[in-house]
């Protein structure tokens, strides 16, 4: 059992080239660090001609003959996407391999299966990079805090929305301005649906869930909307009242009277600059813990990159090495919490509205009626008078978003309202 | 194998008191996430009498007979100091059980032979609370971070000094009077010293380097100064170039001709107020990470108390009664990189110095020349006259400690300088 630990390597684009470069530079770091040295078994890509500089002999297309060879250990899936990552893992599985892999949309549409898959064989499924890239954050949920009752778990872990949000905040522009900044920059995809209306953001807030809560959370259970409606008046009423614009990744644990549940959610919020998360600019990312005993934590760093991700991917494959060399596998993903999962409806949130009304005697009695008459409590109201017309800026108390939605919608028919200019949950006020 | 797994307690002190109640309060999580339940064999203390909150059949004042008893699967350690802890910790090792310690001091000083002796008796031996508290920073280093290459670990992980440091900041104290205060509300203790002289973050410094860097460091390696010499001229001064004064805990590696080696300091030091470790304010505690391929990384939350503590106790109590499960240990700690200890008067750091000087013709070369016989070169000099004399406020780029040590010396001796108002190193500036 001396021998070197063999690695498939699926995938070969940013993250990638960057786990095989690494694998290679760092081959006497890492075997000193598992114990056993490692060594590349095969790179599986489509295209072999596109990767001249893999030596030829690692190249295949065959990813499936791969991952079952004999000699092959440990599985790397970087490949991204459902197909044919899902078939290529579960056959690794089944062939006794441990896998580590990046793929945060393939885990969080079918992570139970997985594991489940990965536990019958006894071997390793890690997938720290799937979420806020060099960010160890997957692991220290799983073990570091595995002790501990999570309340809360809150993540900036998109970079493309961030620095669109953060250069609107910076600059006044508005979000189609931005974005066109931020594709031409790389920062932003051609085709930026999956970042902008919050699905990449959806599938992460999912895992986290799921590990914070030992609850099975997939994909589709997690409330989303995306930042394409965010406007400049937007960013600068949040500034008025003390506060900056974030796409967040909320997980919460909510107290009701037929016990706890999970609500996850992915939308744009207001939070205050003092909140450790409004400082996180640019294409960083962090993610804010509130445990029991442990009290608020967070953690930043880089979200996405091919050298960050790989060092996560690289962690990940010194772990599931370790326990080859061992033999036992390390500690699975439990979901014996199994937690109801509630309705963004029924979820506890906090609004900011501001409305255009008409100046005369009447309009706040009048709006602050239709928030009472949906039993919605209201925290702070400004009203500024600009000639026969004024504008009221309204910070509910919390409430279910169902009401708080419904209270909009009444708002814009009333007739002494004018305009409502700007609508965003707020997050993380005392 | 489905009788719960039994843990000794040893020391019941704020911190063991919460670890205690988790243990009783939370049994339920704790052994749906193990796979097997746990409960509490027994509470080692000195004093019976002194805790009536803990039931009787529990408590026993002889710790060795506790550790080795043949029911007891798990220790945790939370006496802290030297002995007996490290006598009960080795016995618990010759008996077969794995150890969850909080003892910084302990592992700072003797991690080397404890870890070899957890290895010999293949159980694990892990101890998260022993730096920065809740916040998970040891498993990271451990296992997240382990296919990266480490730079620099630097760390705020004293929160009673940062507390000082942060209300002489605010409201512009001395030392004597901010301790005074810190006393008062309970942030220091009845003796300082082992705050205020740096020696509890030395500890740190070391468990953290050692991690960092697979190369074995001791408390007795850590350069340390404390903050007792910082003054509220200090503090004023550090505000004018846009810094904050810390107390820092450094680890870094450092390039020589002769190979990499490895440079473990606590001292206080000027960090640009823009750096993400300046907004740690109060008894917060945070670790900033440099990784080759992660690129900039923090770790943020609680770094005392005894909840947050226990929280970070009972992450490794998981983790180690898992092993138990699974009948293998986590990964160990290697220290096979074995870099060399560069001494603080070769570690390249650089230096803020306020100078009052005579205001006349010449005094500024003067200074400067002082500066180039030392090789040391200067990065800003601020010059600001008043009456017939001026302060000259001068930052330098990097050279060897001993370097600008001695320039400081020779400038006390020159006769147009009236007097050298403060001195500190300076870091994170670009």
């Amino acid at each position: 059992m001396t021998g070197p630990l063999k690695v498939a390597l699926l995938g070969c684009g940013t993250v990638g080239s960057a786990v095989l470069r690494v694998l290679q530079d760092q081959a006497g770091d890492l075997g000193a660090r598992i114990g056993r040295p490692v060594e590349v078994a095969g790179v599986a890509v489509r295209r072999p001609a596109h990767h001249p500089d893999v030596p030829a002999h690692l190249l295949t297309t065959d990813a499936h003959a791969l991952v079952t060879r004999d000699d092959v250990d440990l599985v790397v899936e970087v490949i991204g996407g459902i197909e044919p990552a899902r078939s290529l893992m579960l056959a690794a599985f089944e062939a006794g391999k441990s896998v580590v892999s990046a793929n945060k949309a393939l885990l969080a549409e079918d992570g139970v299966a997985l594991h489940a898959a990965a536990a019958k064989a006894g071997v390793d499924l890690y997938y720290e990079a799937a979420v806020a890239g060099a960010i160890p954050i997957l692991r220290p949920l799983r073990e570091s805090l595995v002790g501990d009752q999570l309340s809360r778990v809150v993540g900036i872990v998109n970079g493309t929305t961030n620095y669109i949000l953060s250069r609107m905040a910076e600059t006044g522009a508005g979000f189609g301005e931005a974005l066109a900044e931020a594709t031409e920059l790389g920062y932003a995809e051609a085709d930026p649906t999956a970042d902008v209306d919050g699905f990449d953001a959806a599938a992460k807030a999912a895992i986290l869930a799921s590990l914070a809560f030992h609850t099975p959370v997939s994909a589709v259970d997690v409330y989303r909307e995306g930042i394409s409606t965010v406007t400049a008046t937007d960013v600068a009423r949040a500034a008025e009242i003390g506060c900056t614009v974030k796409l967040l990744a909320i997980c919460e644990r909510v107290a009701g009277e037929d016990g706890d549940s999970v609500a996850v959610r992915v939308h744009p919020a207001m939070i205050p600059t003092s909140h450790p998360l409004a400082s996180v600019g640019g294409a960083f990312n962090a993610v804010f813990v509130e445990a029991a005993a442990a009290g608020q934590l967070m953690f930043y760093g880089q979200g996405a990159g091919g050298e960050p991700t790989a060092s996560a991917v690289l962690g990940d494959l010194v772990a599931v090495a370790r326990s080859r060399v061992t033999g036992a596998p390390g500690p699975g993903v439990t979901g014996y919490a199994n937690l109801a999962l509630r309705p963004m409806a029924e979820t506890p949130t906090r609004y900011h509205v501001s409305l255009d009304v008409a100046d005369k005697p009447g309009v706040l009695a009048a709006v602050a009626q239709e928030f009472a008459r949906h039993e919605v409590s209201i925290s702070t109201v400004r009203q500024t008078g600009r000639g026969d017309a004024a504008t009221l800026v309204i910070v509910t108390h919390s409430a279910p978003d169902a009401a708080l939605s419904a209270t909009i919608a009444a708002l814009r028919e009333m007739p002494a309202v004018r305009g409502v200019t700007s609508v965003l949950r707020v997050e993380g006020l005392s």
